[in-house]
């Protein structure tokens, strides 16, 4: 008997998504995003596989994950998105990061008491309207020594979105003020936008995790997590008795149910009930198990009826997320997007985390 | 100039929503409920806070946490919600955890090879439909030693519901098979519904974070959280031009907005975007920020046309939660509840967590 629930993370399948890409933008540089702890699936463990599968530059959002990343990709460039901060600046110093400054304050700051010697990284604005800076404030630094000038696409998720074009063609401006400093423009999403989004180098995240970034095609990635949990109880509720908090949900017909242990302390959003199952798989067939009642912290209850007998008595996990039931379609089912439920999951500390190679 | 959100837990108050409730229900026992590290606020230095303040009884969900636990409260009696699973047997053994078992499996498993010499608790259903033995089932186990029997109420946030009173009664009926044994039924939520709810022990888990567990009257416990976040650029953005990911807001007139350093990654939810604002507290006025475009997994940006410029200037952060905008607001503006921004916002990472006394 188990109580815990298990996440399964795949770093070769993470390796195999990063050389897929990287082999599509060649010869363009394929550089891995492992900030939020690697979308919270380790950044240690991450950065270490793609590290030793030859990614030697990483961006991360904040100096204290660039410095975890450092200890296992030595020798490599790490920049870090959110900027300098004052209160990071040990973590700079000690793992030579690259900060990436999105205003002539943050500028001068680094300039002014650089925490090593690195040369910054800017961001500029093209439409985002979230960090950077314009064509004139570019211009009034266009004398400092700068290492790379990015940008960050809005819409790239829709490859016909107006906006693609005119954030690529206002940072084509830019490249007046910077003309010999290497450009980015593109995540994940604009890797499949076509040569002239890539620039010289792209920021590989949610797509290493098998997040689909091609919404308007065929999903490019290979899904990289599984999340199972155990069975804790099965049993057999009455017509007209109610299931979970809040006796949400009242039982029409003897019920078999099991109580599986998982909740939203794992990281299941809470509105998962309204279309979520879990999921048993055996003799080559998927057997659903709706959940029903609410999700509570640490347990969900799901319908077994329909499941046969033999299969229940030898089933001791059921499962939440695998290949047949990936991030983006769990994402869909909690109303919201992949880069979300996988941040949650990740960050969730009770799963028995198990490394596949 | 700072990057990283902060978030401030307030252990002093987290003690005296504790003392309250403890005064409340005298002289019944008043429990910890310290699972899912304390909800995210670090079971380490809540478990040592409410020990040294006197409660010497805990419930954990998994040995695991149980473990961390007993290094900060020793000589404590931590029982484990979720029960005994056999990947967690040294857990068990090492800080001598008491399982709180849900089936009669669980309970033949246990006394064939119990992890450490501690009689269990035994969880008996009563209309949760979650876990836990029947009256039959009871009865089969009922010449076992067991030192608790345990259940948990549906619907103890709806003082008025039905459920509550039959619950109650239910659980009465194990009182034959059990006469020598303590009994618990009540969490937070059950503390109000009166002395009969009571039993011999409480459980305090959401109460103690400042969670308002009576919904139908004046909240009851101190909100013990501030979550504040650096701006790290403010800038006009022109109308006709859009903000954020998939260009969901298009800006009317010229606006002012503030970029801030938090995001989903840290546990605020996506769809905070659609009710949320960010505060600023100055000159005994509260000045809001209404989210605008889509929340990022690192930065939301916010409306700041409407604050004052000489206090803009001045400002350095803005503040997601606090006493006037607690886990509830949070959590309805989220369509969830605060017990799961609480869990969420917990276990992010990047936090710069600071402790108060």
């Amino acid at each position: 008997m188990y109580t815990r629930p298990i996440m399964e993370i795949n770093l070769t399948t993470i390796c195999e998504n990063y050389t897929f890409i990287k082999n599509h933008i060649h010869p363009i540089t394929a550089t891995c995003v492992l900030k939020n702890n690697a979308y919270g699936l380790g950044i240690e463990q991450i950065g270490r596989a793609l590290y030793d599968h030859g990614c030697h530059t990483f961006f991360v959002a904040y100096g204290c994950e660039g410095q975890q990343l450092k200890q296992v990709a030595p020798n490599s460039c790490i920049y870090v998105l959110q900027g300098f901060g004052e209160e990071e600046r040990s973590f700079f110093q000690q793992a030579d990061l690259i900060p990436v400054l999105p205003t002539q304050l943050a500028i001068d700051n680094w300039f002014k008491n650089p925490a090593n010697m690195q040369h910054p990284a800017i961001q500029v604005e093209t439409g985002l309207h979230r960090l950077g800076l314009d064509l004139n404030e570019a211009k009034q630094i266009a004398h400092l020594p700068v290492s790379l000038i990015l940008s960050h696409l809005a819409c790239a998720d829709e490859c016909q979105h107006y906006l693609n074009e005119k954030q690529k063609n206002t940072l084509l401006q830019f490249k007046s003020v910077f003309p010999n400093t290497p450009f980015s423009l593109s995540a994940s999403d604009g890797v499949f936008l076509g040569r002239d989004f890539h620039f010289d180098m792209v920021r590989l995240g949610a797509a290493l995790y098998g997040i689909n970034t091609t919404p308007y095609e065929e999903k490019k990635v290979k899904n990289c997590v599984k999340i199972t949990a155990p069975i804790l109880q099965i049993k057999t509720v009455q017509a007209g008795e109610t299931v979970g908090y809040s006796a949400t949900y009242t039982v029409k017909r003897p019920t078999k149910i099991a109580t599986v242990s998982i909740g939203y302390a794992d990281g299941i959003f809470r509105n998962f009930q309204e279309n979520g199952a879990l999921r048993i798989q055996a003799e080559h067939t998927i057997f659903k198990a709706p959940v029903i009642g609410r999700v509570s912290m640490d347990n969900i209850m799901c319908d077994v009826s329909n499941i046969p007998e033999n299969i229940l008595n030898n089933t001791q996990y059921m499962t939440l997320i695998d290949d047949f039931y990936d991030l983006d379609a769990f994402g869909a089912d909690c109303k919201t997007i992949g880069y979300e439920v996988l941040n949650n999951l990740g960050h969730a500390s009770r799963y028995e985390r198990r490394y596949i190679k």
